[in-house]
């Protein structure tokens, strides 16, 4: 039991205070957890997500004023790692002193959708999640005397958060927090989306946007057997980030001949197109072009890009009555309760990669730096340290 | 051996000399088969499809010039059935006097479609088809001395046609022909869609458009043991139809209070969504509709329809990424060689509907009033005796 436990912590967090804004380092009141609730004291976060097309910037997002949906004030990050400072009542997930890794997708394994066994997507705490709330509909967090939103159910841009006990999962103590909370998000959903398929080994690959999240992808598929990897980024910056991850092709669709769209150029070089192709960009003429990249008949096309609020992706139906199938999936099909540990495992054996990711560090007071850097494109990912 | 073998057959085809004009009867002449190929005396016809939305109307889309790709004159018709009349060198497939149905989709059972074992499509006779030629690039039609166009590399509106050998199946004699020739496109196609999806035992379906391909997912959906199957119809007219199927529940989307959208209704309805829904009419906006109809996580739509061309889909691409999957299937994914037998087979056996599909019968000549049937939409399927 820690002596913090039961009582409200004074901490620093970096809040933002409405859209588009800075980040402010704040000192807030963090609130002790209520039942099924755990505090966590955060040692490391990676909100700063770069990939180069703009996939999974969720915080900076909504940091922007972009998502319409976004609530101010707010502490954002969802993707962290930390250690249980104190537990509430009825929580035997995780106990005080373990090392866990918060999951803005939970995993409660008593709603209809954790027994349907088809998907990760858990609908226990959706409602209270998306409004910015705790499962009883209130805040944990006050600054200057104000409640301020959690976000994504984490909130990892500060010292202490709360959680829900389905949103947080304990990982082996001997794999270092500054790589495996990396696993929050990109690493881990780019590793579901090609695990959690059948039929890539022996198969052709596109992969489309050369950030965290394709690089993640590009290496999975090597792992699992894939024949062929075509990496496609619009920066020749990436192409020796692709190859070193695993991929044996690298194509800059700017660099094509006028006209050429990158889809029919893909269809050519692999003689009618790729039995897998995966969209990494967020950009929905991205998503429409690794649709119609895959080959007719078997081909499969999965969106893991989350594209900006009111954009629609289209094609004609053609592409989908000639065989070709579109799909998508949020955190990889991943059931972070489950399936995160197995991949810290992995990563502790050398079979799953994750430092090869870092590129950049930053100490807490500068993580507005650390947007400015995901900005300039020249990082994979940054690691926020909290102390 | 047939007397007729070897001979130019002179004999009755329901021409479509250009785009928008109604059919001709005309006397035509039709080349004996040259290598590989069949020539067949078709004895009824059925490309008089009716949908009430339109779907696989395919031989009037052609027939009215709004099918950009559509050559003429040609002889139209792609639902049929017949007798081998004779046969080129090194066919194996048919003989003299088999029932045969020919087929739209081939079946090479060599290219590298057939060979995937994922896909009904096949490369063999692709290009020649579209072009409305035998494989050797020439046609096997005359009329008053010009060449005519093949369609789908059927063109059953003749009283002889010829077509590849791997274009055509034959069936058991036991069979009605004027019965089991309805398997040469919409049965087969609704059939195929629905058994080549495993899980939808014990699942939740919804069917958008209840024509001829609607009634047979529904049919087939209950075969495979749906555990609800919802049909939708502008027509209220078709709610007995649906019923008459299988189906449990029947709406009319014109009928919900204004403003409501057949998928949030569907959604409400069925606590989330459903786990399986095919659209059946061609249009696009109901494409999206039957999307977004799906349950989140796992829901699965299937476009059957074959939209006007330049028309899109579109939907926003979280649909996806929630766990909803788009696809499609031509002639339901069906092999038609390898499979159609069996579906003749369970037509005989009472396993499969074909007789409940016929409304109308009308004679060759008639066959433009077949076309007004069509219009009129007060069929589901009108088969032409050719004698």
């Amino acid at each position: 039991m820690s002596a913090t436990a039961g009582q409200v912590i004074k901490c620093k967090a970096a809040v933002c205070w409405a859209a588009g804004e800075e980040l402010q380092i704040e000192d807030i009141e963090v609130e002790p957890p209520k039942a099924n609730e755990v505090r966590i004291r955060i040692l490391h976060t990676d909100g700063l997500l770069n990939i180069i097309q703009g996939i999974c910037h969720t915080d900076e997002y909504t940091r922007s004023g972009k998502d319409p949906e976004g609530l101010f004030p707010v502490i954002l990050g969802h993707e962290g790692g930390g250690v249980v400072e104190s537990i509430g009542d009825g929580v035997t997930s995780v106990a005080v002193g373990d090392h866990v890794i918060p999951l803005y997708t939970a995993e409660c394994r008593e709603c209809k959708f954790c027994k349907s066994g088809k998907t990760n997507l858990c609908g226990k705490v959706r409602t209270t999640q998306g409004a910015g709330l705790m499962t009883d509909s209130t805040s944990r967090f006050t600054c200057k005397g104000q409640k301020i939103h959690h976000f994504m159910g984490t909130s990892t841009f500060s010292e202490y958060t709360v959680v829900a006990d389905v949103s947080v999962v304990a990982v082996d103590k001997q794999a270092r927090l500054d790589r495996v909370c990396l696993l929050g998000c990109g690493i881990t959903t780019a590793w579901g989306s090609v695990v959690k398929q059948p039929g890539i080994k022996g198969s052709t690959v596109a992969v489309f946007g050369v950030g965290a999240i394709g690089l993640g992808v590009i290496t999975t598929s090597q792992l699992v057997g894939a024949t062929r990897i075509i990496a496609i980024d619009t920066n020749d910056g990436k192409e020796s980030w692709a190859t070193k991850f695993g991929a044996t092709d690298f194509v800059n669709p700017t660099k094509l001949p006028e006209g050429k769209r990158i889809q029919d150029h893909l269809v050519e070089i692999t003689d009618g197109g790729l039995d897998y192709t995966f969209d990494c960009t967020g950009n929905v003429q991205v998503m429409r072009a690794a649709l119609e990249a895959c080959h007719k008949g078997w081909g499969i096309s999965t969106v893991i890009g989350v594209a900006a609020a009111g954009q629609e992706i289209s094609t004609r139906p053609f592409q989908l009555v000639t065989g070709r199938t579109w799909r998508g999936s949020a955190f990889g099909g991943v059931k972070g309760r489950t399936e995160i540990p197995g991949l810290v495992e992995d990563y502790l054996n050398g079979k799953v990669k994750i430092d090869e990711y870092v590129t950049h560090k930053r100490p807490f007071a500068e993580i507005n730096k650390g947007f400015h850097d995901m900005h300039a494109g020249d990082c994979i990912r940054c690691v926020v340290d909290m102390d």
